[in-house]
């Protein structure tokens, strides 16, 4: 697979789209990307596993980081990509190859930007932290995503959209004891057990904090739910992977003891966690940013990358195409207006 | 592996235990147990896929089944054999190669019964009834299961028990509709939709009802629980498996209605269903057998090939070594005593 960095910005986010490339499958899309950025002359290209960054070095007065992540959640019946009317549907067409073909665009034909910029398009952001190609970087080579400020091109309908929210999950176990289910009287079942845990979760009141003006919005699901040892042996074990999405305002010690006490009486063990991030509108490279590409600002529901750039000591906002609402459903898409849009925007930023 | 037949009846279960037999990978123990009979001159034997039957062919005026399965439960860290006391310890040892070691001894040690047996040693029955092997046998060759009376034996405290309750199971299914774990109020989370079903289940009182002055007791279980789609994804879909045992006064007909007003509301699916059966102790052979083995008469909790018989118009009872209470608990054990006692009264009846 190849792809073709001198075709529209919509162009390349179909390309991009048809490449599946689910989490922990992503080496056929990275090294199209590789493939695809090696050979432009005013760019250092450099592998980190499925991860790759592409560097000006002009010796600017300022240097910012323009990142995406290249996975997509499980395929839903939503490949390929196909266009209707101004939209364009398919799996990671919004969340977020629409963002990453504009990173493409920027990258092959903007040789001399006004700031020097550090492209990064990273793996595994859309599973378990610790595989995220973006983490690992920051763990062993942070001088790559060293910047005066990042800009996540996350979905965020091509406005900004401030801070973020942090993620947790824990699993809730139920214990039993097993025994033949023609004599369940001597026996104890783990998955009745479990009744009361989904009970609280279908009963949860998500909290809804507004912090520097924007109205943030919690959220406590299962993910997934696991019982049974055969059809006629009651179950010892139940557990519920829980995912619970905290304001900004919560530390993540705080979260998990919400979770912790909410699941009081149950086993409850934290499997991933990762903080969130507080709008931070009043950096000044941040404030720069919003006045140059003069747009809305909303509050990020999603878990972003911002996060990990804020624990870094970089400011940073989330700004690209696609209606976040969309992510992860079987209907996905993004308009083709709104890839146009960002792409205009921060060309006009890079070489004004 | 072989089996070395001349050991006595204790000794035979221990090597039976001792050859792991989970449900479908019964190869090798139908190998050994083939191999062990198939040098007997006053047997013939016969294999159909990993079911073993063995007939005396000397003209008596009555045949007799004795029937037993060779598979067992999943390992629960209860292997190998271990004796303690009076008891034989592991898998298997109570349901039911204690009662196998006995059947491969008659067949044996009594060349000429006063009766013509056929002894059956069939595979797949903890699994579901589609794989079950005297299933099969009834469905291919039914003239081999033709008797005047059958004995299984199942464990049932080395005393006659009676008649066997019915089972069957269903997929009790909720959906939702996808969204981003950050975005819950997007979608609907099917995992939390099952909340309600686990509830029923949980409250689930459970009838007795008493036939021919036995008690049966009914049972409703969760045996499996599953649902998700990725660790950031509200799962559009979530799937209970049930398990039901009803007496042997409900039809499989009144069982399934049953169980579906219990669920009313949810997608239910009928996967399994095998029919109780009815003490039928008012049966001549039955009432002979009773009287000539001289023990009490309890009622069968478990379901049984007892109903597969009745199916097919022959009178059956359960009887067998071990404790049923005790079938698929990892601490399962038998007495060795019942082992021998078994192995006692049978051979006086085959040889009186």
């Amino acid at each position: 697979m190849t792809l073709d960095l001198t075709a529209d910005a919509v162009a390349l986010t179909e390309q991009l789209v048809n490449m599946e490339s689910v989490s922990r499958d992503e080496q056929a899309i990275a090294d199209a990307v590789e493939a695809a950025l090696t050979p432009l002359d005013h760019l250092t290209v450099s592998r980190h596993g499925n991860t790759v960054v592409a560097r000006t070095d002009l010796g600017r007065g300022e240097r910012v980081v323009i990142a995406g992540h290249l996975d997509t959640v499980p395929v839903n019946d939503n490949l390929p990509a196909r266009r209707e009317g101004g939209l364009l549907h398919g799996l990671g067409s919004c969340d977020m190859k629409g963002g990453d073909a504009v990173i493409l665009r920027l990258a092959a034909t903007v040789p001399e930007p006004n700031r020097d910029v550090t492209y990064i398009l990273y793996d595994a952001e859309e599973i378990e932290a610790e595989h995220n190609g973006l983490n690992l970087l920051a763990q062993r080579q942070p001088e790559l995503m060293a910047a005066d400020f990042a800009i996540l091109m996350e979905p965020s309908n091509a406005v900004v959209e401030a801070g973020c929210q942090g993620t947790l999950r824990v699993d809730v176990r139920t214990r039993g004891e097993r025994a033949h289910s023609a004599r369940s009287w001597m026996g104890v079942n783990a998955i009745h057990g479990a009744a009361e845990v989904l009970r609280r979760l279908d009963e949860y009141d998500a909290r809804r904090p507004v912090i520097d003006g924007l109205e943030y919005h919690e959220g406590l699901n299962a993910v997934f739910i696991r019982g049974g040892v055969a059809g006629n042996v009651l179950p010892d074990e139940c557990v519920v992977e829980v995912n619970f999405r905290f304001a900004p305002d919560r530390s993540e010690a705080d979260a998990e003891a919400y979770v912790r006490e909410l699941f009081e009486g149950y086993d409850v063990s934290l499997t991933d966690s990762a903080p969130g991030a507080l709008p931070g509108l009043d950096v000044p490279a941040a404030k720069a940013f919003v006045e140059a590409v003069g747009t809305t600002v909303n509050p990020k529901f999603g878990w972003t990358d911002v996060a990990r750039f804020s624990g870094l000591g970089v400011p940073a906002v989330n700004f690209g195409p696609g209606d976040p609402m969309l992510a992860h459903k079987q209907e996905e898409h993004v308009p083709m207006e709104h890839i146009e849009r960002c792409e205009a925007q921060l060309r006009g930023w890079l070489t004004a």
